[in-house]
């Protein structure tokens, strides 16, 4: 066996693991008995000590310096397999066990705080998570900039001085969008009523069918938070309802299904090898954002949408028109989750700016819930009013993930610019989406991108499907004319 | 830490990584996409490569040789960790492999040549298992008897010729309660109709909770095959519905519940521990047979029954006497999993005797069909009419189950035991049962067996809960009282 077949398999048998690992998570969320979380945690402890082990296995060193590529593919796979165990290997045994012990009391202490609206019980393990993270962030880095060693680990290749320049020229113009929408004579009305859950999850069926779903390969369940789980063969997604608003469930089930089919499309080639996952969280969102804004949101697809519900609920007491609307109505709110399409950056950029001063050690801990309320009524023209609305709404830096916010918009920008190749590309996919099919669209996200898993680094994937480097004129341009049209603009 | 500290340690994640393991057969028995098969393939032989490293880490041995155990349960703790080390170190990795490869083989065509009733398709393959179980057992006999090595693996301490003696006594004490009960003038109906299956399942959840099942720590879902997995605090079962056989969903449920309670109620001091679990498959099959049999098919209980299917499903066309007869009545058969309390044991002494016909080698595969059916004419007094009839019934041999089939019987045997000392010992359970609540007997097989998990060697165990030891003697004399009033004989 050469270096490379033994590397390759090593890394198979880690991939067989890692989907383990992540169905173990799927249960805890879905199916798993109250009773059994404090045995769970020790079996999840457990995989991750086996993960570990194989990932910081020395032998893989060996392997790289041996391996010899026999074509492209094997040398992105190489390169990929040293980009990983090159992070794990920076950072100290210790250190890293250490984070998974901190963040893991951090996350009930967060939820705790944030239930009881009580920040102060929070920012102590936040301050040592952070300062967990700071210090692998200088492992990591190796001399560079600690937060783009962080980002590094969700988004390959990007910088934060690249995203600050792209996101600087995103936030005036959102801003200005959003206050000629709010402002405006023309508001679209809002859906009233309540929809039985079992229809809703009914029609939830029909939309992952319209969106290409293979559920031959996975299956939808019930969450408290919409999520997707697996890779390959074996792709699970989940989903919410809210009686009186439907298309929480709806759009939760798009996203989650743009996630879902990324993976489920992968080239069945590059099944379970390290090549075998969507490249990065950017393109991750990108391609759950397309299919649940620019095609789900889309005319075309909620005047398809309207019958369907109509058909299931009655009169709605509003027409197709009036349903787009009501689908993309911009209204004020706290939570980022909640957000519109225009709004929903602001929230982003907003924690984007903050967490690289927490990085970078300009703004401590302690003045965090300042900094963020002063923003906010900055960006927003209104002030946080709990904090659970405001600095404690997400998990996200209580388990660590500094880094990780910026890949939501930088997802949205690159569905802007493969929303308009796919338009140039396949002209009539509205003439589908409006008979409650989305296949052609996204067959074409399928061939152009998906199959290509981690073949490709992330911007030079998204030149590849679009024919040019990604910028945020194509998702501005878009939300301008989409929003112009709806509010009379 | 102190070498025994140490091995715990080591022990317990290896639990932990066993419960994740089961968790993934059971969720491929319940939840997994078809289309997943193959890659979930990959995902169980990489969790066994995990597992297997773990047995076999050769500091076992180190820590083993310097623990002082420092009171009676901790004796048993290096008791019971020393014997499945031992066992695992004297079989060749290599063995161990193939026989992992060839079973998952020899699954495969066993259910094909079932269902094509082509038993010549599957006799080369079970050849290669049977040899290669046979050289496992040379290996694990270490000079003694081969066959008592392989169901020491089942049953520690049980030999062929112990359980020969006492199976010997039952068999003509069966056949001829079986062919009076057939032969009497007095027959019972059977139940006519079709059962909802919706109904059916919450009838059975009212069967569970009425045997102690702790829906908190555990779930019931559906599954072509009843099966009860995982132990402390995640222990879930399934079981089926057919629609015209309603007494198939009840009573599998209630036998799961038996092997899921047992689990579910070992000390929690021992969760995780290497006693904490079920001590032995016999004991195991004492706990679900009791629960199933002598309680759940005693006219007590199905006195409560009668009414509870009278309340889901209208007048069932007999009263509670006639449907007591109903729940027992011995019918002809030719499979062992279909069969009645009476003839069942019937099934399990012919298996026994043939396996060791084979693993002592005065029995070869090709002429083993033959040697059924003629053992079935014998015993059953009619002849086997299909291979899936006969000797294709069960999987057990194709994945290499040899020395397993006699831990039935030997279950029936402790039942019997068990339900003597428990009715001297709580006298009033009839009256509970009849009220549709059996936690009265299930407390007391939870204080006097369940808790203690592995800690006492399973005869140890019925003759520490049951003050004698163990002999077919009550289960004989059971089965006699009770079908002897059923039949008027």
């Amino acid at each position: 066996m050469t270096a490379y077949d033994a590397l390759m398999a090593h890394q198979r048998e880690l991939a067989a693991l890692e989907q383990v690992s992540g169905r173990l998570g799927w249960d805890q969320e879905t199916m798993m008995p109250r009773g059994a979380a404090e045995q769970r945690g020790e079996e999840m402890a457990a995989m991750s000590g086996v993960l570990h082990a194989r990932r910081t296995d020395p032998r893989i060193g060996d392997w790289l310096d041996a391996a010899e590529p026999a074509d492209e593919v094997a040398r992105a796979q190489l390169r990929e397999v040293r980009r990983a165990f090159e992070r794990t290997c920076r950072v100290p045994a210790g250190l890293a066990a250490e984070i998974a012990r901190v963040t893991s009391i951090a996350q009930g202490q967060w939820a705790e705080a944030r239930a009881n609206e009580a920040p102060a019980d929070f920012l102590p393990v936040l301050d040592r998570v952070l300062a967990l993270r700071r210090e692998e962030a200088q492992c990591l880095a190796d001399g560079g900039d600690p937060y783009d060693a962080l980002l590094d680990a969700y988004e390959p290749g990007a910088t934060a001085a690249t995203l600050d320049q792209m996101f600087g020229a995103l936030r005036p113009r959102l801003v200005a969008l959003r206050d000629r929408a709010l402002g405006a004579a023309r508001q679209p009305a809002t859906l009233q009523g309540t929809f039985d859950p079992a229809d809703q999850l009914e029609i939830s069926r029909d939309l992952a069918a319209a969106f290409g779903y293979d559920f031959r390969r996975g299956r939808i369940d019930r969450a408290v938070h919409p999520f997707s789980s697996g890779s390959g063969d074996d792709v699970r997604i989940t989903t919410r309802t809210v009686a009186h608003d439907p298309f929480n469930c709806f759009y939760s089930t798009i996203h989650e299904v743009g996630h879902a089919t990324y993976e489920q499309n992968v080239d069945p080639a590059l099944a379970l090898s390290p090549l075998g996952r969507g490249v990065s969280m950017g393109v991750h969102e990108s391609q759950s954002r397309i299919y649940e804004n620019q095609l789900g949101r889309g005319a075309a697809f909620t005047g398809w949408l309207h019958g369907r519900m109509e058909g299931a609920f009655g009169d709605l007491g509003m027409d197709a028109d009036g349903f787009y609307g009501a689908v993309n109505r911009l209204q004020k709110g706290y939570i980022r989750t909640e957000a519109d399409e225009v709004q929903y950056n602001l929230h982003v950029l907003l924690r984007f700016d903050l967490e690289r001063a927490l990085i970078g050690g300009t703004l401590a801990v302690a003045d965090m819930e300042e900094a963020w309320n002063a923003r906010f009524l900055r960006d927003f023209g209104y002030a946080v009013d709990t904090p659970s609305n405001g600095f404690l709404q997400d998990v996200h830096w209580a388990v660590g993930l500094f880094g990780y916010f910026p890949t939501y918009t930088l997802g949205n920008v690159y569905a802007g610019c493969l929303y308009r190749a796919l338009t140039a590309a396949v002209p009539q996919i509205d003439r589908s989406l409006a008979s409650g099919d989305a296949t052609p669209a996204t067959d074409w996200l399928r061939d152009s991108l998906q199959r290509f898993g981690g073949q490709f680094p992330p911007r030079e994937l998204i030149e590849r499907a679009t024919g040019q480097a990604p910028t945020e004129a194509p998702l501005l341009d878009y939300l301008d004319a989409k929003f112009a049209e709806i509010y009379g603009l």
